[in-house]
């Protein structure tokens, strides 16, 4: 039987994930100390026991990955049997590779972290992966990342009279959430592409599907600064769009990033509770709870 | 030839200790993206180099240890050959032993990170060791823990005109450090004692000395939230002591410890420069540079 | 007809707001240097309007108190006729008298330094009013003070079955809230009160109503470090309720007040989107459209 | 007789200068509530005194700013008879006028937040005053701009051997300083001006001395994120100067400010404590106290 642990990042979803999948929980102390210093105790008896230690890693991943490390060690040290690693947002992932001479490959060095640090087992949801064609690449402990595309999917199938949809990816990575909201949602899609129309001008355009009079939803797997999704939003509302939703998993959203979102003319934007924030509104916990119980 | 190289928290002191030591330094790269990632580059050939890192972790330690940990292994994946870790404040000190069942022993945890980063040996100031007896039993590789209080003291000497002075440990841990500035100033110690006076009563006062008239340094390793230091300085003046300055290597200064030391009346405080604060007037540059060439 | 312009620290609210309440929005820019300096631009005509800004002053008060000092004096600068504060959580209510001699009285500071920034009305969601009987008394404009028990109750009468209900205030202040929303579920409703057991034993119970057996919610203004609420929770657990379920306005949320809240047995925890949290379930959009059409 | 109240931004600036200025200082409590709110409590009777309030607004301007707000409002309330506010780091200087519409003009409405605040009287060091030519037209009470710059060329006579040295300012604006600067250095001073050497390239050069083998220091009022300075510096090694030193009075040092510098290859950079950091090596305490002297 799994047991679940929440780190500080992910408090809310860690009970969740217990209460929906039937999972006990064990409790922890965490704070920060006026100096800075962490401090963590698990307050639960959790020898013998196997673990799944919940800890999104968004906004200040390195205070909440040190926090990992320091309960996944813990953990095995007082002689739980085994650690899952569930980690809804993984940091670092873009940088997978020394793009110039001298950089820290920052995805690999946090990924030896948390296989160092004891942990048996990765779970992560839609990791974003450029150079690695599967997470059992990252990972030289087994590792699986699920995705949440059908659950946003299904709330927007839910929660909007969408007409005449069409999803839409805003690059050529983002065409397998595409494809796959596409199918739950049974309508269209298409990914944007960059099309010169002279020497001065650049137009983004769905590569085959017209956008006109129709209801768009843009898929991709995060929102950071909102930049991309912003002037993708921009381009399909010039080109006819009716409503355009954007849709995401994780909910970065650094900066004025929702503002301009907003700005751009956004119908509305959503994403799941991967990272909290007020768009959060696709919860991913029947999901994780799922996937733990196939672990269990 | 050992180059040096600074981590953030440290960019001065590095650029210091490379001037006063001769070494060559080797700029690095380091910025925090908007969505809260680190990025780091080295910016120089580090083939076949020995390299003294400098990272002082204060304050902001989890971020500090993963931006050390960053370079450290990729200066090994870039083919450095020994990286030195030059840690002036090493962080997670206090919590050496699992106080309470199920706490983290967050300084066994991370002195095994930093080992598991291809460090090759650690050099610490002024570590506040209690359960250990030396920094030899911390750390798995070479380690030496050196000290700033003949640099504190002589400081003391040369800019205060103290009259009939003695120095003052707060508690008995701190005796060394009294002990050794007593000596380059050659003058009297002392530590603090608890000492019932009546069943509700307790009065803290040295142990053999009386301070009366006397210019009272109050010598210790750290200061953090200013509680101990500012209940040893009243509890001095109360004593008739003329003037007491308060001395510390390393300058922590939670929340608003400063103005809580001079509130209770402390004619001056001074620390070091391993960690950067408005009173760290005595910098350790020259002794670091002088331990380094010791491993040149 | 009203405008609506959202801080950053409620952009979400704002937009939710403005969609519900079909007000027109007028979109700001609002960024922070890397000096730490604030830049807003109103990114639209105000010249003659009425605008509502909606900025709720949650976690970092200050930084978003003076962006809202900076909208609302430049929306006068540039000719709007009537600036509406909209302040879902208004800060600094604690701190409403002088409690000791030389304190600042941060409320009356705070509602001056709003009334002095070309502030015309002001509404606030649940202000906690200790000395003052009214927000009349707090401000020298008019100021109304709405409450979101109503969609709270709603909230719960929807999403629970709850079985025997009974609504429970922490303290005497939180009654009228209890009553209120005991009366939207048609149920009873108590207040918590201590009583001395013996000379040493202190027991927290509801003044008439027996919880045995029952479902029991919480409810108060606010969460901050979710110690009374905490404390409640494992009182009224001990006392035989079936589920307690915490619920309030304003998620502050402090420190880990969460994992306090879950560890002492709550069945859930909910709160409003005054504060953006994980447990911010319920949205005050259309309470504060609502209000906002009658000031139209 | 004036007496002294340092905020928390600069309580040991505050300290110093109640020390070399023998003003009697008046302690304060200041500290942030968990929830972020401040609490701030005068600690000694201010009635009917006069009161040299010290906060400097760096890198977190909001929060000191609003704390400076509540200390002077809360004096003259206390019946202080006068409060003279003295802002080392006047932030917001930039944001002088409304560059593009819809701005907010920061520099004004922080200007009317301290006066409205029952200020008497506002003394700043080194205030960056672009379009305005002087600072009494910033302020609609007594107001005075003094400059450290004469400490800093003092501190640089008295620490380095210059040889054949030469003041340069890095665009017209700082020609003021370096000016001044080398009346007391008794030497050349110049400022450096973009020259097109082609149609492709730029050239940043001194406008009329040669810097060829000679001890450049380059004076500028800020460092900010240091990217003027670090250009600067390459620019003029580039052109044959021996050694170039940075200084400045406000090291304001966003992000990696000092590493840029140094890795553009500073022989040193210095400034004042204006702004503490590990490069503030110049007091204006002693400036400071002598111009409240003037004032007494």
């Amino acid at each position: 039987m799994l047991n679940v642990i929440g780190g500080s990042a992910s408090t809310y979803l860690a009970y969740k994930i217990s209460r929906v999948g039937q999972f006990p929980i064990i409790p922890i102390e965490s704070k920060v100390f006026p100096d800075g210093e962490r401090y963590v105790r698990v307050l639960g008896d959790v020898e013998g026991k196997r673990i799944a230690l919940i800890q999104s890693m968004y906004r200040n991943p390195d205070s909440y990955l040190i926090e990992f490390i320091f309960i996944s060690r813990t953990l095995k040290e007082l002689g739980a049997k085994e650690v899952i690693g569930v980690i809804p947002y993984f940091p670092y992932a873009r940088q997978d590779t020394r793009f110039n001479p001298g950089e820290a490959v920052s995805l690999d060095i946090v990924s030896r972290l948390i296989e160092e640090s004891n942990v048996d087992k990765v779970i992560t949801v839609d990791m974003h992966l450029h150079r690695y064609s599967s997470i059992k690449e990252v990972f030289r402990i087994p590792a699986e990342n699920i995705s949440a595309v059908d659950e946003i999917a299904r709330y927007l199938a839910n929660n909007y009279k969408l007409e005449s949809p069409v999803i839409i990816g805003p690059d050529e990575e983002s065409e397998q959430w595409a494809k796959r909201a596409a199918s739950v949602l049974e309508c269209d899609y298409d990914v944007l592409e960059k099309r010169r129309i002279s020497a001065e001008e650049v137009e983004i355009v769905p590569r085959k599907v017209s956008v006109k009079g129709r209801d768009v939803v843009i898929v991709d797997d995060i929102i950071s600064t909102g930049g991309t999704m912003a002037e993708a939003i921009k381009m399909l509302l010039k080109q006819g769009a009716r409503r355009v939703i954007g849709a995401c998993t994780h909910a970065i959203l650094a900066g004025n990033a929702l503002e301009r979102i907003y700005r751009a003319g956004a119908h509305d934007v959503i994403a799941t509770d991967t990272v909290p924030s007020p768009i959060s509104v696709v919860s991913v916990a029947e999901l994780l709870a799922k996937t733990l119980r196939e672990h269990d």
